[in-house]
């Protein structure tokens, strides 16, 4: 218990100095400072930099591919699967934004298998958003579009909420899913005119 | 004009280091080094490495408003005034994509009057789109929605560019603000059921 409290102090600690900093600008030393303890005494319990930022980077891509999977409901119309997501990718955002931010600019910095393993679960996650799109097309719930193109549009807006949201916002977590689940579904449907 | 062009090649060289590493993790030596110079001859065109910074976010700045300007055509209707914006935002952002980068990501390392500078052009420039959703909402074009939250969804996804764009991509700089024009302005637009 103690030995994972400690090593959720230390991702947290460390997904501040990624994000203000980057992580190419951010030591092993900078986080043990942030912690108040000694650069080896952190090496007890990460092996590296890099171990740091994979844990803060799985620990993400498991929460969206949970929030897919929660709000996924294949009887449903395109319309409300892709409102689901879109609702469910906001939430996980806002929930900690500082971690989503490191998810999103930092884990370019992951090498080999990890880096290649975050591509891999990035393009499965991207093609929940893509399918929805193909189906709502499909079924004429949707526009003629370029799935993978409407997908990035989306899912880059989303990702977006991580430069400028804040907890103490004028903006809740609830509506800002709600508003961004209309605009989202919108983007996607026929005008009225 | 050798000392413009020699600005040219260090703000090129400096926008892919800030782009690759972050701005925080370069240093005028490393600058330097991509050109094949000295550190001290490069203090010869640039003060500091925050001049390079402000150089680049400057340029890219007013960009962005001599495109606004461009596009604006008061006399047409809030959607084709909106799609011309995000037209000419994204032919900003293909046309340099790395230099966009550093403007998107980087412009928080400025300090002081420059960052001041820039928060207050970013959001006059927001502004430009939120009225024109204000004004699609007034005159019934658009559904009535937060035209703050609205602005900041199609400008994120706008900026998500820098993040896959890629001038030798399978997408021509065209198509792809005619796609993103078509998807912002029915973000807005009421379903036809």
């Amino acid at each position: 218990m103690i030995e994972t409290s400690r090593r959720r102090d230390i991702e947290d600690a460390a997904s501040s100095l990624f994000r203000e900093r980057g992580y190419a600008a951010t030591s092993v030393r900078d986080i043990a400072r942030a912690l108040d303890i000694q650069g080896p005494s952190l090496y007890a319990h990460v092996a590296s930099k890099e171990d740091v930022l994979w844990a803060i980077v799985d620990r993400v891509a498991c929460r969206f591919e949970e929030a897919a999977r929660v709000s996924s409901d294949v009887d449903a119309a395109p319309p409300d699967r892709f409102a689901g997501l879109v609702r469910g990718h906001v939430g996980v955002v806002v929930s900690d934004v500082g971690q989503a931010s490191v998810f999103v600019h930092e884990w370019r910095h992951l090498s080999g298998p990890r880096r290649q393993a975050v591509l891999l679960r990035r393009d499965a996650y991207e093609a929940l958003f893509r399918d929805v799109i193909r189906d709502g097309i499909a079924d004429g719930s949707f526009v003629m579009t370029d799935p993978s193109l409407a997908a990035t549009f989306v899912l880059t807006a989303l990702n977006g909420i991580t430069g400028w949201y804040r907890p103490d916002g004028h903006v809740g977590p609830t509506q800002l899913g709600d508003v961004y689940a209309d605009l989202a579904v919108r983007s996607l449907t026929e005008a009225s005119r």
